[in-house]
């Protein structure tokens, strides 16, 4: 366990560029002082915030570029004008050089996926990474992957997905087994989408010591919180998503206008504000803590591009659990399981048969 | 336009049996006085109820089965013990010899999709059947399909479905020309999801007289209501759907904590109680109108299972609009329209030519 975490920060990332980000910067390491930053941004924009904010003035090392990814650039372009010296590119090269244990982005996703996959690369084993999301539920919160930075995945990828996602599980919820589900569709005869099938097939007969596989859940699943971990392909992991962002605000809307209709409820909406702010509160994505990119060498962490200070501290306290716990190796070694490469070889060799055995399979 | 419209009530399905069915189809009978009701189900427990219910009673007439399906049989058990007489199957069958215009269920989506499309097959031209449901927005409703008869598309059927849900739309919104869009993900390097980008060109292309192809849409329009129409495959679109659901329950049960947690929110939820349970009312799945089968030669309405009696007069009332402004009848016209049929041509023949020339086309 390193004495101190090492954040590097993309300073010029989000919609307000180092604005909000210092100072969260700075909440972050009261709560956290083992942190030390390390910042890449425009000078001119930066020093200035970093005066009034000493306590990360003090604690960090400050790299100019002049070089900064739009939030609209294409990962195309962003990755030809950004690639060795924007400051995104910066923080993650930072990682790849072990001058940093973890990096934190408040940029453009699809750009982010992009640098981070270019520079760090996928870690032995793993084809492609992923995008995992910490998804506020009924009963706490759960890790959701991947929400969007590959489309379709085969069984064995989604079987990486789920080792993944569980490793992120224990460490960001301190549980030694956490459930894991794969995301799947209630209707029976359909239920079939093969590569999930076979996952769950393989991680049943896996059965791994640091995952509790529990079969098949649904999109509602996800809200009440049934499990620690839901596996899904990035097509459906984004809609997901999106989906379930766009219902909560609308729900939000809603309750606005409910609240505000009636001479009752206007005098009712006087007394329950706090209680109603802080529902809001807990619906505001740019209050959640933020996403990691998995399966790369180094970890990276992409925060809300509209984040605000609050939002953008719990990215960093994500970065430095994620760091300080070694996501990377607990990954590793969860992926070099012995069982799971057996069960994924059985599962080749079997094949259709196994798929028939196992067709009335059901969800625990 | 048919004098009277003649609704087929599966009086079996759902979780509560008759009891809430009997009732809803009296309140839509009161608002629509030109209903005729075909009702199936279990003497012993109809009766009572239409005797208590006279204004349904006097004008339906009543068919004994005792044949039932469960809301937990798979669609293959139903088929084979519910085929040719349960309630279900004769509900449906009465729309296949015209004695009905519409059939209604509050049953096991597994099995009525099973039975409806073995009963009634697809019109032509269609491949499979959709699963349509009208999903409450920010701005009113939208129609969102297929949300899970049926897994994966290609872009042949994501037009199917663009023209079907198009057509609901014109008789359910009562608008000439319903905006339609092509749900996808927004990270452009991956917006590439070749059929869906596909069905984009052929949309384009076609440019319907009946329907406005915007483009692109991600997983927060649904709920914001940027379109009246969202396309997506089956699988996606079920977790969509399961997912949203699940989301408003979580936020349901936020607002129940928040404003039972302080002696000020209690006093302002006395007042406002109205209004939250206006809200509360909004969000609940029960009392949305149920979803429809598309695609298949008659239409079948899906009641929630566990509706209740508003709900089901609700799907009675979508189901009378369906039937009297003869959707199967509109659908199978814009299906044949010769630029449908140029556009997709266009882009077989052209091939991975159209596709690399489209490549940067935007959603609008």
């Amino acid at each position: 366990m390193p004495q101190t975490v090492r954040i590097a920060i993309d300073l010029m990332g989000g919609d307000n560029g180092p604005e909000p980000l210092v100072p969260g910067a700075s909440i972050a390491r009261e709560r956290r002082p083992d942190i030390r930053y390390m910042l890449y941004g425009r000078e001119s924009e930066v020093m200035p915030l970093l005066d009034r904010y000493p306590s990360v003035r003090d604690f960090s090392t400050f790299h100019h570029t002049d070089v900064a990814v739009k939030m609209d650039d294409k990962p195309s372009q962003a990755l030809r004008a950004g690639r060795w010296k924007s400051s995104m590119w910066l923080a993650i090269e930072a990682v790849k050089k072990n001058e940093a244990d973890v990096a934190v982005s408040a940029g453009n996703t699809g750009a982010l996926m992009a640098m981070a996959t270019f520079c760090l690369r996928p870690m032995a084993g793993v084809d492609r990474p992923a995008l995992a999301v910490i998804w506020p539920n009924a009963r706490g919160e759960s890790i959701v992957l991947d929400v969007g930075a590959n489309i379709g995945a085969d069984a064995k990828h989604l079987t990486d997905l789920a080792v993944m996602g569980a490793a992120m599980a224990r460490i960001v919820f301190d549980v030694d087994k956490p459930l894991v589900g794969l995301l799947n569709v209630g209707v029976e005869e359909i239920k079939g989408l093969e590569p999930i099938r076979k996952a769950g097939r393989m991680l049943r007969e896996a059965n791994l010591s640091d995952l509790e596989y529990v079969g098949f859940v649904e999109g509602d699943d996800v809200g009440l919180g049934s499990v620690d971990v839901v596996v899904t392909e990035g097509f459906t992991g984004n809609v997901a998503l999106k989906t379930a962002e766009g219902t909560a605000r609308q729900v939000a809307s809603y309750m606005r206008a409910a609240m505000s209709r009636t001479l009752m409820a206007r005098i009712g909406y006087i007394f329950a504000r706090h209680a109603i702010g802080a529902l809001r509160d807990k619906m505001d994505p740019r209050k959640v803590n933020g996403s990691v990119f998995l399966g790369l060498n180094g970890v990276v962490i992409k925060s809300h591009g509209r984040t605000n200070e609050l939002g953008f501290a719990s990215a960093i306290e994500l970065a430095y659990d994620i760091a300080r716990y070694n996501l990377v190796d607990v990954i590793q070694a969860s992926l070099s399981s012995p069982q799971l490469a057996a069960a994924r070889a059985a599962s080749e060799a079997a094949g259709p048969r196994a798929a028939r055995a196992h067709a009335e399979d059901k969800t625990a």
